[in-house]
Parts: structure tokens; sequence; C-alpha cells
């Protein structure tokens, strides 16, 4: 039931997507080298899931289930499960950079929760459909794009109020056995490559708007599905040491009066629960992305590292190098350990399952959007100028000047030139290359706008509890703790939430 | 056995310290008004103990002897008193603005693994005295201060090498019964209302300098001790909202010749074990400081919150205002989750208890030394220049102005001049006084200066192992994950430590 | 003419102003305690013009009259003009920490381009009057305080919808003879030792509030004013190295009915020249304020430099070291820098003066606004936690324990540790005391709150010019620069003005 | 005697380099589609400087002939000479990203000064045979390219102790009629389309290492020199609607005892003047960087306000939008404030030339290095993450999609698609693409790493004097100004150098 990542690119053959890439029809999406990175990434994600070392990070047991399931499809049920996710998505982004299916997760945690929710506000029968297409999900092994982001149209207007509504995906109509649906999303990652798409709404709507507030399952080759993407990572390129082997693409996608039959339409309508789908999937997502990129901070430090070295340096006697190589342990850790509060203080849903807290969750997506462009700055600051200066790795084999290359660009007489060479073209890549600019606005935009995360942070944050704190402390005088209220036993002083029952000590 | 506030400050009248302040010699450090705030602070964390709804953070059970204790004094024994120890810190320092008493807990903790260690390497019997000593002092429930920084002279030397070698504490003469100590330690919090003084090194020393190498208790007035303190807060000072009240002192505390009897000294000579002691001390405080710190924001977000309220403003409808709120919190609570995260991932001794994680802890702790400044900022920000311009709380009752003042200082209507112009002098007193100015001073460099946080942070970053897991990406092919060598079962991938089990779910 | 510190002193005696300190009425100004500290201050600005060394920056050739005049009552005419302003105020700040009679300066050439521009709109007589007023304070080289920031009530609501429109000063009456104004300034720096008080407005009125822009001159001791004022610095206190010798004071000013003579009436109803006043005002008093915290960022540079050597370090040997004080020079001389980019591409009015380039301006104030913090920050990271515990100056006499104190508390050898304690205060006295929390605050929103400077840049800045440039190049193909159009000959490429004529080169 | 772009490039035809480029050797650098971009660059520097509009910023007078000369070529003599530089490289670099041929200024002029001091101290011939190249330079109207920047090996060892002494570049043998110099230089910018290669020490050497002291010039085509180049920008690329236009190569050059006759030979051997080159072209070039990165900040700005715009955002509404805008301004024009204040402090070589002030140098340069980050950061805040995520322009004309893709990827109507989507690319080409990451990273390390900087500012700010002043402070009383000393007159307070007379006032 586990797949390979072998048994996961044969899959893929099962499918047939319409695909445009570079203007031209894909094929295949197996067998088309401008996507291989991606699937290659993707493909990390399965074979973990088999190795021995990674098995309890990589899977868990399903509750609703009792199935063993890849973590990527697990519905989380403690702060253990999410710190595990944290874990579990941070190993594998060191290994792929952008491991991407960690959205499948996200998407399908966030759908437990809002199908419960409509179902008990509305009375409708969105969770059982939901948990049987889990299920199938699960015993499949199967990965799923999450198509959210719609084109947006004029960002001043509501969707209702655009001069082409398709520039939101909604539902044009409803049929006795689904509802069809229209409009376009407008970055959808790894498209070409999943097997499914789960559209969700990107906003919350107005009643008046309800028709945008959809969210269903489809298969990614459904009829009236066209998929334009981009290339994943940087395919073919020589130079490119990293990101010619795993890489992520981004597609626009057009649903041209697509059917969904009604066991795969999870909200239709319901613009409350729709609304809070949206916010529960982004802390879902905000806190996985935290571990993504705390996985990319560990392949820059440990090039850094290497870099160093073969520059002849050394960060115990450097102290400006082991400053910066400090700052950029710091800016990884320190999002990272948001990503485990959020874990430990998570908030627990009525049907059972938990969310991240969420004022960690989006300070710790907030200081990585932001900070990834100084964690690319500290990278180059170690590395020196040599990584945008090197020659190309076709001069490796230039046998007119090769000799002379590699005896005058060496660093430390003990490192050769070639692998100084192969580090500093792994930083360029990681950092200073399409690549890398990508990675940077990503991590900026994904999952949401700073300003969106500012937004979530001042909505769920405490400040009056704080004010009313400061206020009784004006109001009193000294050693006057006897009448103080509003405290309630068990709750911890600083979230509103319950302190969790300590973890298990190490051993 | 757990005493209040009430009995804390009747105990110290058992005390008589030598104390200067102010150049004059304190009668009754129990009823010196100069000291009162300090003893006000400490006195929260006995009366906290004792009331229903802070118990649970506030006690704990101790495990060698079955009883309950204050946190304060508590020996760590998994994360979730980590976690825990946290919260209690934060809730006395939201009322209080530093507890002091969890330099206690620290050095407890430091010293239950230091001993520990030194017997285990020499054969010595400190761990049983210091046993012995811990109990006591839980049972007649005291605090202890730390006199841990010397007063180092020129600190491009060693101390043995000083030409005056009082600028380090160190054993001047090893008797039969006990040792004699002799120095200076410059920094001494809340020396005068303190029941002890734990004597501890503020450096690792060289074998050469082994009789700095010194550990143990006196009494505040054993014979021989001089201390000239400061006073604590701003005592009597009208415009003190809160440092009037509440305040620390710190002092010089001079060692003339002092005897300390062998049940009393925990380590004399062993260098190595009192560098470990040293470091460990400075893990456990400076994840202590993280939680401190975290209160005083909470503080500042409150007021701040006030503040804004009085000006007639808000933060949902302007956008600048919101975004520094914003920033406060970030702040706080990104420093925080570095404490939660060095609970979770806390590094169990051999001789049973737990000592937070080091990388996340003096993270948290660079992170708030250097972000305390911005704090400020953004309380100012938010606040507006009236916080330095108001009148004197004199002139509140000055007759000839009053009433025109009030009318025109008012800010929103519903809000009264007096309360506008009680939270803007409790915002001064907190960030634009002495009492704000050695608060950030305080936060920078007690616990270490922020180099010393680097060097730790660089000492115990999995540096090189980061730079093997990117050595074999350099070195394999795709999906060639069988041979990954290295990770071991049952270890997480990011710190070298153990996962640990999932906290119990919130309910 | 030219008077010196001691005749301004003097002069004070001849004015009689109502003034209450800590609710106490001041019976004679020159002669009381708390406020000797500004006036010392101010007193320098006397003193240094009347120094062969300083005459230069300090005084200089009136263009109106022909008389060499104090360069704080100078009317700006040259890009170089504003370049020995910016260094006079430099020089002075240095010495004094806040000059405060800069204040003067500003607000006389807001003034003068102000009326010219209320006559040519409306055919009115202020200019005349006002020239005639200038060289009478030019004259009798008087000291003017600005009184400018209303008390302003609720913000949300312009000042004739307040609910007591005494929050904002206004024309109450227009009589034969002058005008009657009323209301309240809120923070009024240096107003008890001031000669004169200028009248302006805080911010821009529309046209319904048109008696709200309203700008004159006052004694201070007009009838029905009443001022309400601070200590200046921090008078009398031992520990205080600086501020009690220098510092300013602030104060509420009330306005009951106060009679001003239409000589003395600059603009009485011309809401928009009074907009223009609040805004020439601004660039000229920010461009001002970058070079008094240039000053102060001298003295934390000199004295940081002191305690760093004090204690035995040093910044070629210690990169920590050298890395902070690196920060601080960058802080304080890349603020600086841009105070001399606004004078070089200073803005002419067609009156005849010059105002400081209003980007540039905004952009020093704003940066030295925020960057204050980490200055504070830098001097406390340099000098060590000593700053703050050190004991008072009192204990320095304390015969029972001075004499070893002095022994312990001494870093380098050769270094007096009175010295070292001397310097230790400095820092504290600058930067973690009243007064240091006082110049944060006053940095930050003195002048304008920093967004008032962004709105202030936003507005000013060619955006859109920049934005045709970028179309222009869109739509153009290569080597296609002949039909370049937009840029006129003469006009630099940056900000829309002429480039300079080059500066005479250094000799 | 002014070359046009056209010229240029048919002049770059008399030469015959020996130049790789991706393995192969290049047939004809003016012919090359991959150097195209570079040449492109360059050529603007000469077609403007026969324009009328830009003639006067383009342009100037050499005091040594009294001919007109390219800006580019000419020695500066006054602080003007270097606000016009400013203006002109940045007018050059909105135009073209980098112009390049900034570097020929600066190595002549830091030549000018360093040829002149070694013939004052050794007698040597240097200067006239300098200033004869530099009028047959200027008569040509060539660029040249600045080969300084050594291989270095190990950077733990100085030159002579290096494995292969060809790790820098030094003179083999001295014959009578000139040298020979071998050895390997690896970042020189646009080595294939100079006309020439100036050879200049890249550090201070000892008297040992006087052998690698060396300065010359070559022809880029002299027999012995080998070029592998990089491609200039993104020749070709569709996507790139920037850098496919305008970029700069970058490549290493081997000198393979290349001989330099005499005439050519500027330093040779003398150690201390090669130091003082080294550094003196370090000011010339930090501060023509200053204005490069502004035209690069002028290039952000303008296209983020094209694509806020086709966003249908708008600054004025938009706070968080604004807030991005106005931060992006303030880190370009603070740093470039920087350079205009090294203008008007700019030190007086004893030649007669000027030299930027080193200290604003070196900040305004170490601010653009890590600031460039940011601004990346910034353009891709306020441009959404469309950027990263557009289907590349071939699917602009795929028939398949393209209408439907046009319609659904418009933001405001009244934008066309295609131009939203024109500016997307040219944010993603000039910030996250290959070339983006090109540019931050020589923006970084180009002309010296921060380190180098904070080093220059350091050993070149008068912290001493500052110490002294607040010595001064403290060992005084009030008002006792008389004895004050070591202020000479007609110095600036600041600085230590003279305040210059003032710029003729703006018209």
């Amino acid at each position: 039931m586990l797949m390979s990542a072998q048994d996961y690119r044969e899959s893929l053959s099962r499918y047939r997507p319409r695909v445009y890439l570079n203007a031209s029809l894909v094929e295949s999406v197996a067998d088309e080298p401008l996507l291989e990175p991606g699937i290659n990434a993707v493909g990390v994600t399965y074979d973990f899931a088999l190795q021995q070392d990674h098995e309890h990070l990589m899977t868990a047991r399903q509750g609703t289930s009792g199935k063993q399931v890849n973590r990527m499809l697990h519905i989380d049920e403690s702060s253990g499960d999410l710190l595990y996710k944290l874990e579990a998505v941070r190993l594998l982004c060191q290994e792929v950079g952008c491991a991407q299916r960690y959205l499948s997760h996200d998407a399908l945690n966030a759908l437990y929760q809002a199908t419960a929710r409509a179902d008990a506000a509305h009375g409708t029968d969105y969770h059982r459909r939901f948990v049987n297409y889990l299920h199938e999900v699960q015993e499949q092994d199967l990965t799923l794009g999450v198509a959210m982001t719609d084109a947006k149209g004029d960002r001043s207007k509501r969707p209702g109020l655009q001069a082409n509504p398709d520039v939101y995906v909604h539902i044009k109509e409803r049929r006795p056995g689904g509802i069809v649906i229209r409009g376009t999303k407008a970055i959808v990652t790894g498209a070409p490559y999943m097997h499914e798409l789960l559209v969700m709404p990107c906003r919350t709507h107005t009643a008046e708007d309800s028709a945008f507030a959809v969210c269903c399952a489809v298969p990614v080759d459904a009829p009236g599905i066209t998929i334009v993407s981009r290339p994943a990572g940087r395919p073919g390129e020589p130079a490119a040491k990293f990101s010619a082997r795993y890489g992520q693409s981004v597609a626009v996608v057009v649903f041209d009066d697509v059917f969904v039959p009604h066991e795969r339409v999870f909200i239709a309508g319901e613009h409350e629960e729709a609304g809070f789908l949206t916010t529960s999937y982004a802390s879902h997502h905000r806190h996985s992305c935290i571990a993504a990129r705390a996985g990319f901070g560990d392949l820059l430090i440990g090039a850094g590292a290497l870099m160093i070295e073969a520059n002849g340096l050394d960060g115990d006697r450097h102290g400006h190098i082991r400053d910066a190589m400090v700052e950029l342990i710091t800016i990884t850790e320190s999002f990272y350990a948001c990503g485990v509060a959020a874990s430990v203080y998570c908030e627990k849903d009525p049907v059972g399952s938990v969310m991240p807290e969420r004022v960690f969750s989006n300070i710790g997506k907030l200081l990585l959007a932001t900070k990834i462009y100084d964690m690319h700055r500290l990278a180059h600051y170690v590395s020196g100028g040599l990584i945008v200066a090197l020659p190309g790795p076709e001069e490796d084999h230039n046998p007119h000047i090769q000799a002379s290359l590699s005896a005058v660009l060496a660093g430390r007489t003990d490192i050769p030139a070639e692998r100084r060479a192969e580090v500093a073209r792994l930083i360029e890549d990681l950092t200073a290359s399409n690549q890398g600019g990508w990675d940077s606005v990503i991590s900026l935009h994904g999952g949401g706008s700073p300003e969106a995360m500012k937004r979530e942070i001042w909505r769920n944050y405490p400040v009056m509890d704080k004010a009313q704190m400061v206020e009784r402390l004006l109001d009193r005088g000294l050693f006057d703790h006897g009448q103080r209220v509003g405290k309630q036993p068990g709750r911890c002083c600083a979230k509103g939430c319950e302190v969790p029952e300590p973890p298990k000590p190490v051993n």
C-alpha cells in the first residue's frame, strides 16, 4: 500500500493530464525531462517512508482507520504528531529542498476540520464523504495538489464584481449527480505530477459570493482541466548541482466546466465554513513551511561550512565568519522553534484532530518569509564572490585550460579545486540562480503574504487579556494578590490555551 | 513549609547582613524602604505558590524527596517541568517585572548536575552534600542569591595573573573543617534580601587557576561578607507607577576571608566540573531569562494597548499601529518559542535531571538581549511622545492648573485624563526611566554577553553533521537513498537528540 | 549684540513667566536649579558664537540686513549655509547633548518662506512684519521656543469637532489691534527659559478649521500664559555625569486668552499657507535633528571608546567590539550623510532662501528616530553590565568600603577605578537613565512620528518619474536612445532637482 | 574623439583576444551573442556622452590636457566632479543595470594618485608615464578592464608562501625593455570586451612579496593572455526582459608570461605605494558602486510602482504597500546620501586630484552590500507571487491557451494582461533570476567584502578624537569653554577635514 518512488513515477503514467510546458503539449508527464526534478522530489517522500531509519518520522497510524499511512497524508491527533510532522518535513527538505507533498497533508487536515463544522452547521454529509476519500487516498498513497490561489483579477474588487468571473474558480452549475466548476487557479505547485487536485477557496467570501465557496477533489486529468506549467527546477543545466535533480514546478490550472460528482465535493456554498477552511489550511500550511525552510537552512549551513573550509578559512579563528554562521543558525532555529511551540500549544478541534497554534505558526512563517533573504545574504557572505564568478562546468573539461584553472582555482591545498567548484556551484544554485530567486519569492508569498500573517496574528493574539492584566496592576496596591481574578485554573498565562501535559522525558 | 510573602519578609529579620546603600549602613533589610520593591517582587513568588490558581505552575514535586516545593527551588526532571518553569516565570514577571528567584532555581539545577559529575570523576562527596542542602533549602523555602560575576580586573588577563587576586573570588585557605574564600563578586542580583548566597565561578578556569574553581553556599550574613547595594527599583518616586512597587537591586559583594564548612562546599578546585557548572548554569539561566522577558513583553503589550485606546486610536483601523503591535508580539513570542523548543528538546543528564537544550536556550537569550531595545522602541512608537512630556504626578494635585490640564490632556472623551496619564507614566517607568535603562542593560549582559551566547551556539550546533549531509548529497546520484548512512534510528534529524514522545494532547 | 551665556542668563531675569515645576511656582527661572541644565545648554550656543574657533560655524551674515548673527537665528541662503548649520548643530550637541536653540532657527526659516507665500496668495502683509520681527530677534540675540504640538484630544477627530476646542490653540477673537488666542500646546521644549514663544500649527487644517491656522510670536511672560514644566535633565543627581549639567525641559503651555498685536501675527486663518508652514518647518527641523543626534552619536562613540579601554579591551584585537563600534559609527554617519545630501540638493524658495531637500531630510530623521535604540544597544554592548551595576557615587566616599571597592573595580591597571567609574556613569546617564529614556522617545517622536516621515517621503519622491523611466525601457529596443524624452538638460537624474555647481575644492 | 556605441563595437573588432566561453573559443567578441548584453551596456556609456541631454553629466574637462573627455575616464578635481560622477553613474545604471565602465574611472584615478606618491618616495618616473597613458586612453576613448582580484589560493597564507605562486599575478622577470608578468586574476568584469586591462594588486603586500606589487596596462589581446569568461547577462532567454539586452560578464584571466614594456608599467615592486593604490582604488570604486546600485534601486522602484498599479493596488490606500515602497526608497537614498557626503567631504591629494572621503564611501558601500537583499525582498513584497508563477513567454503565443490566459491573468481591467506579464518578468529578471542572484553576490563582495569595509571604517574614523572630546567634558566644569583645545579654526567638527565652501545655490 505504501508506494516507492518508482511506483509513484509509474503510477503517473496512468493519468493523462493536458499539460503545456514552454508552449508544447507534454506527451507523458512521467517521462518529461523538464518535470523530472519535481517527480524526483516527490519520490523521496515515498522512498523515505519505506526506509527503516525514517519510518518513525515518515509514517503514522491513521486514527479513523487504524492503518499505517505516509505522514504526508495523516490527520494529526496530538502535539506529538505535529512535532513529528515538523521533523519529517525538515528531513525531506534537507534532501530535496522543497518536498511539496506536505501540501497534501495540510489540505487534508484542514478539510477534516471544516467538513465536520459544515455538517454541524448545515446538516450536510461532507465529513463522511471526506473521510471515505481520505481513506482512499491513504490506501492508494496518492499525492494531491492544492489548487487554491485564484487568478484574482482586479484585487480591489470581490469575486462577484469582477469583469470576468473566471478569474476565481466557482460553481457554474449544480446537477443531480454533482457540480460543474469553472475558473482559473494561478499558482498550483507541482500540478502536472499530482494524482489529484484539491480545489479550495483562497479567501473568505461573503454570502453573495457563495458560488465561489467551493471545495472538491478532481483527478488531474479530469475533462476540462488544462495545466500551463513551468519547468521544475533547472533540468538539464550543468551548473545546477541541486536543482537539476530536485525542483518544483508551478502551474496555472484552467477549469473549463469540470464536472465533479457529489462524493468528491466537500464544500459547496457554505461560505462561512469555506472561510474557516481557508484559515485552517493556512495554519497547517504555515506550520509545514517552517519545517521546509528549516531543511533549506540546513542545506545552506552545511554548504556554507564546506565552502569556508575549501577557502582555507575557519569559524573558530575568523570571528566575522563565525558570526555570520551563527546568524544563519539563529535565523533557522528561531523560526523552527516557533513551529515547535505551535505544536506544543496546538489547538484541539471538536472533531478530534489538532491544528498548530495560530499565533506561533504565523510568527514562524512571517519570520522565514522575510529572513529567507538574510539567509541568502549570509550564505553568500561566508562563501565569497567565487560562487558567481567561477567559469561554467563546461570549462572543467576544456582541454586548453582545464589544467591551469584547476591549479589556480584551488583554495586549501588538501581540497581539490573540483570539490571547491562543486560546492560553489551548489551555493550558487541554491541562492543565486533562477531557482534561488524562485525560492525566495515563494518563501515570501507562498501560504499567504506577510501582511496576511500579520493580520492573523493580530486577530488571534489575546491583546485585550494583556490590557486587562495591566489594568489590574494599575488598580491594585501592594501584596494584594488575593482578589486577582480572571485567571482560571489550568490555563496557561501566555496564550489563553491550556498548558500541555509535559512530554515524556527523553531517555 | 511553603512560606507566604509575609513569612518571607519576616524571615529576613532573622539575618543581619552588612549592607551599605547610598553610603549608609542598612539597619534592617526587611524595613529598608529603598529595598522594599525587591522584597515585594520576591514575595510574589511565595504568595503565588499558595494560590490555588497558580499552584500547578508554581509548585512541583521534588523527585529526591517526594515533597511539594516551590518551583523556583525544584530540580527539573522532564520537558514538562521545563515548560512549567517557563510558564511560571512568565506569570511572575507579568506581575513584578523581574521575579529574581528563578536564579535560585537555575543555580540549584546546575549544581545538581555538576556535583554528580565531580563525584564521578574524582570520587568526591559533593552530590550527597548538595542534595542534603537542597532539601534543607526546599524545606525552609529559602531564596538564594547567585554570586557569580567576578570583578574581573583587566579582562585581557586570567585570574592568576591579575595584579590584585581579589578581583576574583578564590580559595584562600583550606582548613580541616572547611575553606576560607576571598574576593569580590561585582553584580549580585538582590543580594541584601537573599537568605543565602551561592558562590559560583563565572568562567572556565585552567588547572593553574584551580583555586578559583570554587562553589559553595554561605548565609548572607556570614562573617566577612560586605554588600554594597543599589536601591531596588525607584522606591518613593511618585512617577514610578511600577518600579516604586517592584524592582531589583544589584550589589557588589566583598568576601573578606569568609569561612565555609565542608558541608556547604560543592566544588573546591575541580576546575573541569566547575567549568561544566558555569555552562550548565548558563543554559538553565538563559532559559529562565527567556520567560522573564516574555512576561515583561506582556506588560508592554498590555500597556501599549491601553495607551493606543486612550489616544483614540485603534489597531484595526490604523495599520501602522497594528504593525508595531504585531512586531512587539512577534519579538516576544519568537524568543519565547525558543524557550519552548529548548524544553521539548531538553538534554537528559546522567544524574536524572534535565537541562534545556543549549542551542535553543542560547538563541532565545541572544534574541531577547538585542531585541529588548526594539521592544522599547515599539512601546514608545505606539504610545506617542506624551509619555516623556507629561507633567509630573505632583501637578495632578496642583490646584492652580489641575482642572485645566485634565481638560486638555484627555484623549478619547470616555477615558479620563487621569487614566491616560497613569498608563503613560507606566510606560515611561518601564521603558524610559532609570529602571527601563537598567532592564535593557541587564537583558543585554545578564546571563552572559551576546558574544558568549554566539560562541556557545557555535560550540554546540552540529555544523559538521550538516556539512556531511551536504557532502553526501554532492556525492550521490538520483534516487540513491539506499546507502544513506549516519542517521541512526530514533534520532531526530535536526538536533542530534531524540524526538520526544508527543506531549499528551490538549483536551 | 551677540550675547554671552552669562548675558543670556541675565536676560532671563527680565522676564516673569508663570511657570509651575513639580507643582510649585518658580520664583526666578534664571535661578531655578531644576532648570539650570537647560539654561546651561542654551548658554553654550551663545558662548560658542563668541569663540574664534567656532565663529565661522556659529555665526553667519543675514542677507536681508547684512549683519552678522548667531547661526541659530539665520535665514539660510545656500547649500553651504545648510552644511554649516549641520556642522554647527553637531558641534553644539557634542557638547551639550541637545542644544535646543536650533528650534528657533527652524521656525524662523519656515516663517520666512510661508509669510511670503501667504502675501502672494492673499495680499497680506505678513512677510514685512516677519522680517522686522526677525531683525529684532537677531539684533537682541534672543532664543525662541516653538509652541507647536497641540494637546490634540481625541486623535480620530479634527480640531473643530473636539469636545473641548482648547485641545488646539486657535484664534478666539479678532480685535482691531490684534488677535486673542486660546488653547494648549502639549510639548514645548525649553519653554521656561525662552525669551519668546512662536505659536505654530502642528498639522494641516481644512478651511472649516481656519481659526486653528494661526501663527504668531508672544513673549514668554505674556498675560494669560501658564507653563507647566518638567525639570531639565537630572539636576542635582550625583550619578548624572552629564545631565546634571546639561539638559532640556519640556512643558505644557496653556494659552488662556492671550492677546497678540498684529505686528506679531504671521498667519491668521490662511490655512493653506499654514499647512505649508507646518511641512516647511518639518523639513528644516528634521534636518537639524539629524545633526543634533549625530552629535549625540559622537558622545557615545567617544565614551564607548573610553569604556573599552578602561575594561582592558581593544577594538583592534577584539572583533566583536570593533564590529559594534563600526555599527555605531555607521548608524551615526549614515543618517548624517542624509543631512549633507539634503543640504546639497536643497530646494530654493521663490523668496530667496533655501530649504533642505525633503526626501533626504525625512529619511535622515526616520533613520535616527528608529536607530537611536540601536545606538543605546551598541553603547551598552561595548561597555558591559558594569554601567548599571556600579555602586552609586556616594560610595566613592564611604570610608568603610571605598578603598576595597577601588581596588577591585579597576579594569586595566593603568587606568584608575575612579576614571572607569566616571565613564561608566556617563554612559549610564546618557543611555540608561531617565534622561536616556527621554532622549530616545524624543528622537522617535520629536519633529513628527516615523509615520509622518514615511508619508512625507511618499508624497515627495518622484515615484511616477521612475515608473515612466521603466516604461520607456520596456517599450524600447536596443541602442535606441535617440528618442529618449522627459529628461531635461541640466536636471539631475535622481531627484528631479538641478545638480548643484560643484562646491569649491577643499584646499 | 568621443566614440559612439557603434564605434565602440567596431573598435572591438580590431582586437583578437583569446577568449573561452562555455568551453568554446570565441571567434569575434564583437559578434558573439553571449557577450552582446555586456557590449550593449558599455555602449550606452558612449552614446550618452554624445547626447545633449546628458553631456554635462557624461563628459568633463580633463585638467592636465584641457580636453573634453568621457567622465568614465576623467580625473576628479573637486567635490563637484565627484557629485557629477555619482549622478552620471546612476543615470547609466538606471538604463543598463551595471555600466561597468566606471571601473576604468576608478582605476585611473587611483593610479593618478599612487604614481605620484611612488615618484616622490622613490624618484621613479611613473606619474609621467601614467599621464601619457591617460591622455592616450582619453584621446581614443577606450574602455579599460580592472584585473585586480587574484585567485588567492589558500587564504590563510600570504602570496609568497603559496604552493603555486601563480595564484597571484607577479613579476616573473625584469628585462631591459619591460617586465614579464605571470599569474591569475579570478574575477575580471567584462574582460572580453575591454580594450585594455589594468593589472593591479588586490591586497597590500609585505616587502618580501614585492614581486607581487605590480601595476601595469596591457592590451586585452597581448600574447600570453587567456580569458575564460561567463556569458554577459541572460542572452537569448525570452523571459529575460532586461538582461537579454544588458548584462555583464566576469572572467578568469590567465597571464602566462606576458611582456609589458616600461611605458605601460606604473608600479613595479614599490609595495607601499601599491598598498596605497589598492585602498585608493577601493575608495573611488566603492563610491562608484553606491551610484550604480542607486540606479538599480531606481529600476526596482519604478518597476515596483508599475506592478502595484497593474495589480489594482495603490500606495495611497494600502499602507503596507506604501510602507514597503518607502523602505525601498529609504534604503536607496540613504546609501546614495553617503556617496553625496563622501563627495562633499572629499580628500584632496597632493597631486591635485580628489578622492571621495573614505568613511562615507565605505559606509555607503557597506550599506548597499547588505541591503541589496532587502531591496530584492521589497521588490518581491510589492509585486506578489505572480512574478515567479507566470507561465513563460512562449505561452504568450501558444494558440491553444493564449486567449484564456490573457483573460484571466489581467489585474486591473484597463491594463492589458500582456503589460502586467511584461512588468512581472522584468522584476523576476532583475531580482529572482540567475542575473538577480549575480547582482546580489556582486553587490556584497564586489569592491571588497563587508569585513574589508568595516576595517577600513575603523582605521579611518577619528575614534580617538571623540574619546578625547569626552575626556574634556569629564574633566571640565560648567561654562568653562575658554580653554577648549584641539579644535583648529576652519576644521569641521565631525570628520577632521575642512568644511567645504558652500556649493553654489540652486537657482
